[in-house]
């Protein structure tokens, strides 16, 4: 049965290429190292309106794509991973509103990342990749919103990683952002956070398929799918967790007591994380939780996040959930304290639920309502600054 | 330097061996396999006094052993890993009471686990070592405990699985547990404990040098080590490792950045990954965790904690810690409030730290004071008991 949301879609979609920094013309990343050509893939719903002041760019989370809505063929079993908040009369009013969704550089679903071929060897990039930071990624985004001709975003908005991006925007492009939308994100991610990613990592790096990061068609399946199982963990709360799965096993109604996977909670990890490889790059995953690990939107400000937004320009609005626990809304507060002190106009809101992280990617009205009230007052605060 | 509580130690002491279950009089099993001989390593600490009523059972979690207190050798770097609760004048006062402590059937410290020689072999059990559970953990200890020629305890105590086997004792002997006291522990693991077994059990099996479980010297280190690496994460609550470890690098003031580990909270878990690798078995790890899971105190009692409680006959002390996201408060109160419906004699309380499931083994006055005063006053009373 399909949700009220899912009816209203923007239909079948396609993803489109755009390619930028051909040699000799690399763009510069912050690590000081080229790279170029740079393909990202993006796709977009809703129209460009002639003002060109309706456009939105939605970022990505750490698995995420371009493809954020509709269906790519009719038989598609899922919509894009925001299609929830993305269609006609959604949140993201496609009826209203241009709405952008690339992927980022260091991906792998269709944007130029470690699996990409590397023009100088011909030969897969895989390690010798550079090392891109969410900086990096913005700036990539910045020559697609170019070459689509917009000169100021509406908005920038996204949950997790693509809230990270979504807050860089502001800070790095401050003229070009009316309005961020920053969902259970961080300004920085915690120590802890930075140890979840690590051990995805060395699981990866523990595959002998990864082979130092130089596989084939062989990939280190297992490996990157236990990184997906970890991941998943820290994406529910313990009381979600609790509830989904509680101790139920899998078939029997009694354990038969062996070391193999039977719990339901298990099989639901497994069937996760085998899914998971199906659709993702191992060495991807490594480049992006890296990006993740080291973003520091204070790092530039003498370690004052106050001062990181101190020339930024637009309006915000924070969202956080309260049993999130990889983004804590602890994070969210600092955001939130540190546009004040700077002197930003910020909506904040602790939306409590009890679905953990994975909430800004879950259906939920009170989510829709915020994110579609504050677009509409943005969306007239920009007309009345232009009439202006 | 050395703590206060380290100079009150049990000094050097030697860990002993029990013998018993001789085939064919081997012990049968939860799950109805046998399994004999078995061996259990254990220690004590202290005296048994000439009424036999100062014995008290400690009980050690997933990575512990049977050394709880002193040193080996004189120059052992670390004690026991109970050192800071058990010696002269400390919460177990070994001045006072007999401590015994054992290693549980399927470690690897000594006492018969995978990684003992099958005597119908001659070859190492591996994976045909049979499951073991929480129970049969106990059931083995009271062979021990019937060998030391004590018919009561004065306390069982453990934290964590120790915690766990502790309530088992309650429930599985009542007339021989005058006290039972229940650290940071769990009636049933939740879905989000068993979700992180599962994960550190894949991180064994992914190891090409697990081999199904039949590896020689080439041990599956970077599995287990990474096994570790994962629990650790648990055992810390987030506010400690950011207060521990927070952004910081290793090395350079300024990150370099690149894929390899290099944030403090990285090299501090792959240490400690490492370190494990030389003291634990891996076939260990996995049947010790599984117990773990299984363990479901309520399950022979119709799914009814209380009604597992109506037999005991110990007073009880609880303890929870209030960042240990791990083996939450929550689980501690739930127990609490079975006992209190089952009519037992409960003290309980929720110690407010910063050090989540940790706390259990760090030292602090406010546990040791807890403990000591349960124990006083249990020793009283069973002194009592005995005159009447």
């Amino acid at each position: 049965m399909k949700t009220f949301n899912e009816i209203k879609t923007v239909g079948i979609v396609k993803t489109k290429f755009f390619t930028f920094a051909d040699p000799p013309e690399e763009m510069i990343l912050e690590s000081g190292e080229r790279l170029g050509p740079i393909t990202l893939a993006y796709e977009t719903y809703g129209t460009l309106n002639s003002e060109k002041n309706n456009a939105i760019l939605i970022e990505h989370a750490l698995s995420g794509s371009a493809h954020a809505a509709g269906r790519h063929h009719p038989d598609d079993k899922y919509p894009g991973w925001w299609d929830a908040y993305i269609g006609p009369g959604k949140a993201f009013d496609t009826d209203k509103y241009f709405v952008i969704c690339s992927n980022v550089i260091g991906g792998c679903s269709g944007s130029t990342g470690p699996a990409s071929i590397n023009p100088f060897t011909g030969r897969t990039y895989a390690l010798d990749f550079p090392m891109v930071t969410i900086k990096d990624m913005v700036n990539a985004q910045f020559h697609l919103v170019n070459h689509l001709g917009i000169k100021k975003l509406l908005a920038v908005a996204g949950g997790s990683m693509g809230g990270m991006q979504a807050l860089q925007w502001s800070v790095s492009y401050p003229h070009m952002v009316n309005s961020c939308i920053a969902i259970a994100t961080s300004a920085h991610l915690s120590a802890q956070g930075i140890a979840f990613n690590e051990v995805a990592r060395q699981a990866i790096f523990n595959d002998p398929r990864w082979n130092g990061g130089n596989y084939g068609r062989e990939v280190p399946a297992e490996g990157l799918s236990l990184a997906r199982m970890i991941g998943h963990i820290t994406y529910l709360s313990e009381k979600h967790m609790h509830e989904k799965f509680g101790r139920n096993f899998q078939e029997a109604s009694k354990a038969s007591r062996n070391i193999n996977s039977e719990f339901t909670v298990e099989s639901y990890l497994h069937y996760q994380g085998i899914k998971f490889v199906e659709r993702f790059d191992a060495n991807s995953y490594v480049y992006i939780t890296r990006a993740i690990d080291y973003f520091d939107l204070q790092e530039d400000y003498g370690g004052t996040l106050a001062n990181a937004f101190d020339n930024a320009e637009a309006n915000y609005l924070v969202i956080s959930f309260t049993t999130d626990w990889l983004y804590p809304s602890d994070s969210s507060k600092e955001i939130v304290k540190a546009l004040r002190v700077s002197g930003k106009n910020v909506n904040y809101i602790d939306i409590v639920t009890d679905n953990g992280h994975d909430a800004f990617l879950l259906p939920a009205e009170i989510l829709e309502k915020n994110i579609s009230n504050f677009l509409k007052s943005e969306f007239a605060r920009l007309g009345k600054n232009e009439e202006v």
